[in-house]
């Protein structure tokens, strides 16, 4: 098999590229960076469009081989496709399906809330939200909290996410779960989640966001 | 290894359920259900919370094997499970990466907008949204025609949406998609996801939603 070349176009301020140099760090393989300003609209460009991705997002893992190229989007879809046939992904089918079970919820429950405060709060300002963004936010709170009361009560009674040792489930969780504070999510209430973000980042080869 | 026995917690009206139920009814997979009604805040009882799933959403998928059960929330990782080690899963690394992608894209960008406009114009009815629901009607729009989009231009060109034969990733994608024009997306403008939505319905063993 040829060697791989992987790159990943990123915005470093955003956790959801974090994941993947995240996952990268943690199995010791290689990520070059191409980074974009997604406050500038540089991932809406035509030809970040036609060449890397339709969608418009990072991150993008492009993926290189020989004389192939091919591009991966979605933050989780990349993490699994570095950490294949590793121990970040369970072996059980109980175990794997439950570990995807978690990467979802992060996508669906976790991110939209947690993540978009942060961003709307930390990048944006909250001085410059639009009306229909301020109407949003006690909603986007209320979600917030709970997903992180669903993580705090599954950690009370489980030292990992999935399958009793760390996977890509952890991984999808920990970046915008440990700046939640950065999005006003206070996580005094949440001993169980911070435990496991001592735990998280004990972890050999992590390396934190940037 | 001892036969497991299925029951899936569902809203029959539910798009997340259905996906569930087809790729069952695909793999020729016998499913029990036991049905909840959302809109009357059946899966919000103290009772769904402590012992189905402390998220308060359905679809959660039961998995019975002898004296164990098990719980699995979130559909895609439900119908993960049920299609481990079978054709709609993809062997290839990409190819199973870039289905998982599509899965991701499906909960992140296409459920929230396509889904979340029919729930609310065919289920709740216009008139009775809430103010904050009603302005977020125009970014839901634009949102979910941005993911249709994504899809036709994909499908213009490949038959099915990763790995090149029918995988969860359809699935996954196939229930809010073919009812889209409930939540007034009209499908007139996508020939290919047109196309695509008739190959669903001809697949052997294809069970129509509720």
């Amino acid at each position: 098999m040829m060697t791989e070349r992987y790159t990943l176009h990123e915005d470093p301020r955003s956790g959801n590229c974090y994941k993947i140099k995240l996952t990268a760090a943690l199995l010791g393989i290689r990520l070059e960076t191409r980074q974009y300003d997604i406050m500038a609209g540089e991932t809406r460009t035509p030809e970040f469009l036609a060449n890397v991705n339709r969608n418009g997002r990072i991150p993008v893992l492009q993926i290189e081989e020989g004389e192939q190229t091919r591009f991966l989007p979605e933050s989780n879809a990349a993490c699994w496709y570095l950490a294949s046939v590793s121990a970040l992904i369970p072996e059980g089918k109980f175990a794997q399906a439950d570990m995807l079970r978690w990467m979802f919820f992060e996508q669906y429950n976790h991110e939209p809330n947690v993540a978009t405060l942060r961003f709307w709060l930390r990048f944006v300002g909250e001085g410059n939200l639009s009306e229909q963004q301020k109407q949003m936010l006690p909603a986007k709170r209320a979600a917030g909290i709970d997903a992180l009361n669903v993580m705090e009560e599954h950690l009370k009674s489980a030292r990992w996410m999935a399958g009793g040792a760390v996977t890509l489930a952890d991984i999808a969780l920990f970046p915008y779960t440990h700046v939640a504070e950065e999005g006003g999510f206070g996580l005094d209430d949440y001993p169980a989640i911070k435990d496991w973000i001592g735990q998280m980042q004990s972890l050999p080869g992590f390396i934190p966001m940037d």
